[in-house]
């Protein structure tokens, strides 16, 4: 296992981003720990923490070898909205689970919160903090190194998150679950931006919803709002482990594969690579994933950007770069894969030709 | 956890076969613990049973709980010839793991070897002979239940392997990575079957290298073979989790996309309901899975034969049947996803429109 | 041969849009004279119709028993510019052709012009207007009905182009090559609308370079324009016979496919029903076709808006609606294609795995 | 017009074919007369030849002008079975067309005659014979200068073909609709050669129904079964104009596309200069096309055949070699494609990112 440094010595977010330094996030929970057995599809809750927490724990040190900065807690959807009495169990174990294993390496633990029901039925804004309030009471006491408010579907909702997580006095992180097109109530990237550093976010940026060429673009919009507005914020992206071009402005949820048939789009560790520059050149330094990010896609970041961090994941000591580790292979075509020019040129066949390479979303 | 039953109760291999049963296989480590970090690509050694042992111990509990009755020790290339003086340690740890999880169920441990290099370049029937026997040796001294020997080329090295696995006196089962077109010296699979049996194998079939139609289609030639020839066998089948309907007779090592742009091609939960539907009415009763098979396709096969087998998986306890779980979700055209129709009749777009979707084998 | 009447009585071009009726315009001559053997690509000259005139003849027929209202002069690129000495016999002799054959139905003479090298070169006022004025003359001494300024991808040249045809005062219709991005100097298609209409064009729309989709899409662009303006015009949309989801600003001639792999692009007949019936509804009514237009694509306009029309064009007696002509086929799952709804919704597979679906414009 | 001779001195189609030159055929009536609008798809009839006889002769002028060698009557399905009192004028225009265009280069025309209904219903050799015959009759009466039995789904009608066509002392062809897997009675392809042969065929092949490719792997068996029976016979086939790597026994028409939605399966005409390449090398010398075979399909056998054949098709004379007609463009990324290393390896789209790739055929 890597550099480690004792815990006392670990730099915190902000130190690490306003010093320059990547900071490669983790990857999907809740979609792998569905098809390891562990989530429910539908339900999307993480009662896995306190039902199989070496599972959790797995994932954890999966991304820890991987190359991740940060732990989040498995907390999405965790609050008492949806998980009644279970919720305060569920994010305590959470957040042991997820300071354990950041303690095995210099990885900090962030607390996370999530958009909520009560938000799109009711717009109660004193039961929507109310309910962050809980989680964060949780975290607090744990103590977690920082905090992420993501998957907000409306800039409005999003700020309120801010809001209560800067009571905390700890460091905030906001990301949205918007492409291009903006908040389902029309607030455009660059508005949700503006909005969110005003509430008093440090990091501001997307997850989850669309792939990675289509959260890139979200980001430049928001770089854009940001500068037109004057301000300045870290930026952050986690986008899905899938090619979604054709998903709408609801994101991969509306396209007909979702859930249980997006294998095909799942991004090869070629197309993670690309992002991860991508992202760096636009002058993103919180790069990490969501759902159908796998542990060898977060290394994929780790190994891309290696020149600029100085160092490598501890999982590279199982990955040969752009697959060298073919070299070895005893069939001479195997071996000339061994190389940049041909993974980056690969276009990979989806072997079903009967099947088309787009869908129209359901809405 | 299921039906669990006292070590010693456990009914065998052949009792289970004999008696009609469907014995559910496991899937995917090499592939799959390459994607968590513990495996490196080209090399394909399973150092990690003794390097990472949790990362492995989960993996056969995600598969157990996925619905796996064996649970192969991950031996794969794990003979003196490939990891030198580490060889005897990896092979006894890997017992260990899989005779510890395969005892929090009713799986029985098989122990499993495969081709050989030597093979390839000498023929040496003796020094192949005492590779298998190296590894055979621990399989008896941890008491393994039954032996399966996989991934065979070649018929002549198969039936080696058989011949030094029956000295056990233990149940062999015998699989060879072939495609419809046979074996690399154009014994077409029904001769091959026929070796098989002949040398002395109960149970015989494929595994690996061709996708899950086209393993079938292969196992319909072995199945016919054996007919003609009056003799009979278990059937077992354990393909890729991918889909290569563009393979030539190497199988999926020689797609371009090998190994590291093989995601569009993974296996959806339905697909492999349909494999194993298919295996089952063919006459197969041991089905399983083999590079790219996660454990959620495991549990497909499971929930598929639940009628045939009298119960659910311990995993389907967060996974409602063809898509069910989505009936609680908030959005109607999601919610109209949870129904057998809809999974079965989507033709899964792959979200590349710059890509093809067959490839030309490069040999 | 369908509604014909004496040619003293025809009704102008003016006279039936203004009277609400739809007017179906003709098809492709370079594209498919090319793949009939007397167009040189690359040079894309008209002198077939002074060196095999039946083979132009020809295919004007085809039209017009496809349902052309219009028989435009094969005069694409036949200015003195590109033609030398040659010009001024075939500009006489496509006059003459389209004339010929006009008569023997409804049809209505239309001389064209289009965009010139000298603009891209000099924008040199004076000599672009020359070499305009140049082919005007043939077209008044040959007494053409109404004139047709296409294919330009600047609106000032096609303002100057409309100047010019202004002054035999005919009516004059004008259409640029350009998709939504608007024109080579960032003039917007709604920019370009007006400035069209208020140099004098009373029917103006687009043609050429852009699928039908992508075409209507600039259309409705325009409509905004002008009706931001307050100006009003006849609207003619002529799109090519290709799909073309995937070119930039500079349409089909950047794919890579141009001009000889675009075979697998070719609209299906149902696919210009659509085309047609959405313009329609757009309030399109000159509504035609570009390069890739075979006569079926133009019967398949006739058809559509048969209902509108009152009549269908004389190649209907060759043509059961909606496939309907397969009733009489022997093989009954033949017979189950001769529906609407089959065809309305067939995904017509490429015969293609090794193809991508879409290209990268090479600009 | 290329190399024309007093009709009186050509060579005969044996001579030609004895003396090892290549015979170009031509392309699609049918299909290509139903897209100009003179034919009626389901009923698929040559009424043409006396209701749009120029439309016929055009069609004819095309072909000679494309290079091919022989101009088949258009008398396809003209039996007296399909046409009732019509049959005997449409033979004898057909004949008259024919030999008019023959006369303009130095083709040949062959009376063209194909499989029957009555064969399928009640097998009776008396009837089906006597239609033959009728047609028969109108050839050697207008005096054709060799006959062509094509389309036959079953070798014994096709024999009976066969003989009838003997009686008139002319050289008999015969060609199959059949693909790799043999006839509807399941007589293997190099069965039926051996058959049609034996019959007194002096040219045998296949005709339409597949696809480039696939036509020359049912060639292929054709020569293998005539080389274990000792026989020998000149080769012929003349493929369809579309890919059809998915169809099954019963070829394109069982595919859902048939026959209104087969655009995107156009061959281009590199895939034609590689299909005439390889009947060529096969050893095939008479080469045409079918159904979907438009005029440039014909031009590019002639011009991937040139230096075998010592002239170009006077079509040429309109057509750059590998596309060097675009050396004279404008644009230099237009430019760049004037090489034949570009058209050879182009993988083009379909533009169709909502389509499969591939159909599965309806039987």
């Amino acid at each position: 296992m890597a550099p480690v440094s004792g815990r006392g010595t670990k730099k915190g977010i902000l130190e690490r981003l306003d010093g320059g330094q990547v900071v490669v996030g983790d990857g999907s929970f809740l979609i792998t720990l569905e098809k390891r057995g562990y989530v429910k599809a539908g339900l999307w809750t993480p009662e896995a923490v306190v039902e199989h927490p070496n599972a959790v724990r797995q994932l954890h040190m999966e991304f820890l070898r991987a190359g991740s900065d940060v732990m989040q807690t498995f907390t999405f959807s965790a609050s008492e909205e949806n998980m009644e009495s279970k919720w305060e169990d569920v994010n305590t174990a959470a957040c042991e689970l997820a300071r354990e294993v950041a303690g095995k390496g210099d990885a900090l633990v962030a607390g996370g919160i999530c958009q909520t029901s009560i938000y799109k039925r009711h717009k109660d804004e004193a039961r929507v903090k109310k309910l962050f309030r809980l989680q964060l009471e949780v975290f607090t006491r744990k103590n977690v190194d920082f905090l992420i408010a993501e998957y907000f579907e409306h800039a409005e909702e999003a700020v309120w998150a801010v809001e209560v997580l800067k009571e905390s006095g700890k460091p905030v992180a906001a990301t949205m679950c918007i492409g291009p097109e903006g908040d389902k109530h029309d607030v455009t990237p660059g508005a949700c931006a503006v909005k969110l550093v005003k509430a008093g976010a440090s990091i501001i940026g997307v997850n989850c919803r669309f792939g990675p060429a289509t959260s890139l673009k979200t980001i430049k919009l928001m770089m854009e709002g940001l500068q037109a507005a004057g301000l300045k914020a870290h930026l952050m992206v986690q986008a899905l482990g899938f090619h979604t071009p054709d998903c709408g402005k609801g994101g991969f949820v509306d396209l007909p594969e979702y859930p249980f048939g997006l294998e095909p789009r799942v991004a090869t560790r070629w197309d993670i690579q690309k992002y991860a520059r991508e992202a760096y050149n636009l002058g993103v330094r919180y790069i990490g994933g969501c759902c159908g990010f796998e542990p060898y896609h977060i290394r994929a970041i780790a190994e891309e950007l290696a020149p600029e961090r100085g160092f490598l994941p501890p999982a590279s000591d199982k990955h040969g770069s752009w697959g060298s580790g073919l070299n070895m292979h005893t069939k001479p075509w195997i071996r000339a894969r061994a190389r940049r020019e041909y993974w980056e040129n690969l276009l990979p066949a989806s072997g079903r030709p009967f099947c088309p390479s787009l869908s129209k979303p359901d809405i």
